[in-house]
């Protein structure tokens, strides 16, 4: 029997392993569940014992335990560095799920429950291949390091502290984390591209009190207007961001991947309907996926400010509030689009009102050299493991954990998902798809055997 | 003893009566209040009758009782309207008053208490006048309707009730309403002209529900980016307003009503301090009275959209909102300016997004005839009571029941205001100036005294 030959075989086992995994309500926010956390921890460094791997770890940390295993037994084959991470998100509210969030089910050939795409399902899928593997060859070809932490869903503080007092042990030829999505059903996908993000807030203050609009309308500076007239001066008449310098730094596209990506098995009608809108906006000049990953943008999140009750209020406030973001492609720099940004908004409002401008966040945009031979490996590995063709792609959203692993550790990162788009990773009725789940353990296995032959 | 030295000379007994008004807490909102309520109104119908009035009425309604009384005895003079409130707003939050809000006291000068400036302390300066009229002179020498309502403060719903069903009763040859403020302390003012208000509510959805800013930035619409364009569209470089024929109707200013409001003894330094902005905004090419008084605006009271609470959450919203007015004046049309701003919004906004407007409320603007006669008498009288110039002033708020007093009976309105604009009519720590208080009283007399020379 063959690697895959046996994966199949092992159908039932695979599942019944999963939910006892899945069981255990590991949420990292809330308190209650510490022993749950720790219960998940055990089970983890378990399963990476039985799977052969040595010197399990369960890492205490000044918050939930993170666990490290490793297989260093191919001297001279490539070392790879395995992420992932068994909390998950809250399961509230609790009466919008059709089955309970701890109590995995199957319908409809998807297995619906907390944790089942994000991440703990994808977590399992590697558990399952290194098994497989150890179960029919006896041993991993190539060199494994696996970290898998207790505190996604809360921040990741205590994976950094690990992470930066065990340089040296972590190091590898590439980094692998299963914890996005494929680009559709049926079509098994390499992410190698995330935009960054930097996250704002702005205050912008008129009079020093709210004022009555009928005394005080027509002379003093309302700064909910301004605040307006601000954000509409961000964009010109073709979507594009005014700010200037904003583009300089952009990365131009290959005609070979902008080709490639405009190729993908995509379809723009579907995207039309899952936003719902009479029409799409977006930068002129640029087809949708290319506005969506490559492009970067300048997004209004949230905006306050004056009367927002019932009925009506007849007031100038002092204050107006908005949230903004940009996203970041390759090779633009968080602190240069800040600085630009904060100079071109200093700029543009007027001397009537005072401004405050607060940085929530900052992450750099990250995309892989997906043409390294790590990449080609794992192409060819998600296609023995779907019998599907495989794609590369890129993600609009942003995973900082990806960037800074990267600029950690400078070697390849590989985002080898096996979600989809629309599993609810953070809402109720989470679920993943069961043919994306067992095309996985057999891809992965196929992808720790293929790199051996590198 | 003439008029004014007899009213000079009555200053505790007139205080001491306020006092007992003012005592009585007839907060018209709060149905704790009822028996309060009532014991006011049987206390002004009182003090109509001691002061000589005939036919007095504690008319029943809906809600709130209005009291009526009349003296009829000057057969060919003038008949006047007087129209007041006996109802005062809650006196919340408590412990913000220096003294309670129902024990009158007097601090530098002022009389603070619940409804000292509105309207009870008003109410009071007339019927005081009619008393020393009556006192001095035996019998008022023109001819005099009183209306004291309830229910100013919860709407006045049952005033124009009582109005329609007693339109020949009330007929008169001019409405005096004593409820509004001086421009200043020691400028007794008659205003004669109020701002119309529309306000309304705008709803835009773009996406079918909230997106991932990540997943769906650039190509979605942001209905928020979209609100801010539109109000940023909806005024010039000049803060005028866009929407075409907008100012069509605006009547010009006579080139002596221009040269008479700029002179007014006003402070710009002072509004500025109020207003306490690090500038003004407004309508090029005007000035700060004009802009406030005799230009229409176009104003925002309130936005929101997405996400408003602590942190960054990284969404597209599906809907936001804003909640905006505009200011009329004469003789701009309520209902036209509706139909042209709904017809700019709907071709200014994209085909990418939907959009729902709702009109909360119309209302007209208002401009007495201020050189009719009787507002000569006014500004005669204002002078003898307060031995102080008197100036024709208009305000930039809008007061609906006199324009409804204005087009039902078609006739002139004096508003004799004995406020100040900083005497927290609706706050903590409500007062009125006792020169006010007395000045009004030998004003009202005198103004009353004067028609009778006409």
């Amino acid at each position: 029997m063959n690697l895959t030959e046996y994966i199949e075989s092992k159908r039932e086992e695979h599942l019944s392993d999963l939910f006892e995994f899945l069981r255990i309500p590991s949420v990292s926010a809330q308190s209650e569940h510490k022993p749950d956390i720790e219960r998940a921890a055990k089970w983890v460094a378990d399963r990476l014992g039985a799977a052969g791997l040595d010197n399990i770890e369960i890492v205490p940390t000044k918050m939930h335990p993170l666990v490290y295993g490793e297989s260093l037994h191919a001297p001279g084959k490539p070392t790879v560095l395995f992420y992932g991470h068994y909390d998950v998100q809250p399961p509230e509210p609790l009466d919008l799920w059709a089955s309970p969030a701890f109590e995995p089910a199957i319908r409809g050939g998807n297995l619906y429950g907390r944790g089942t795409a994000d991440d703990k399902g994808q977590v399992h899928i590697h558990i399952r291949a290194l098994d497989a593997i150890r179960k029919t060859a006896g041993k991993l070809p190539i060199n494994l390091k696996v970290m898998i932490e207790g505190e996604e869903e809360v921040g990741s503080v205590s994976l950094w502290d690990f992470v930066n007092a065990n340089r040296a042990r972590l190091k590898a030829d590439a980094l692998v984390v299963s914890d996005t999505s494929m680009l559709a059903r049926g079509v098994p996908s390499i992410t190698y591209g995330l935009r960054g993000l930097n996250y704002y807030q702005i205050e912008i203050t008129g009079p020093a009190q709210d004022l009555h609009s009928g005394v005080f309308g027509g002379a003093a500076p309302n700064p909910i207007t301004i605040l307006c007239e601000l954000f509409a001066k961000l964009h010109d008449s073709n979507f594009r961001v005014t700010v200037p310098g904003f583009y300089d730094d952009v990365a131009k596209l290959s005609k070979a991947e902008r080709k490639a990506l405009n190729a993908l098995p995509w379809k723009a009608s579907e995207f039309r309907k899952t936003v719902g809108a009479p029409g799409l906006g977006g930068e002129k000049g640029f087809s949708i996926v290319e506005q969506l990953w490559t492009r970067p943008t300048l997004e209004l999140n949230g905006i306050w400010g004056g009367y927002t009750g019932e009925g009506s209020k007849t007031v100038i406030p002092s204050k107006a509030y908005a949230k903004f973001s940009t996203r970041l492609v390759p090779n633009q720099n968080p602190d240069q689009i800040t600085r630009l940004l904060g100079r071109h908004i200093r700029k543009l409002l007027p001397k009537t009102v005072k401004f405050k401008l607060d940085v929530h966040s900052q992450g750099k945009p990250w995309v892989a050299p997906y043409t390294h031979p790590f990449f080609e490996v794992a192409r060819r590995a998600l296609e023995k493991g779907f019998g599907k063709r495989a794609v590369f792609i890129r993600e609009g959203g942003s995973i900082p954990f990806v960037t800074q692993m990267h600029d950690t550790f400078k070697v390849p990162c590989i985002l080898l998902g096996f979600g989809l788009p629309d599993e609810n990773a953070h809402a109720p009725d989470e679920h993943i798809a069961l043919e994306n789940y067992f095309g996985g353990i057999k891809a992965v296995a196929q992808f720790y055997e293929g790199l051996a032959g590198l």
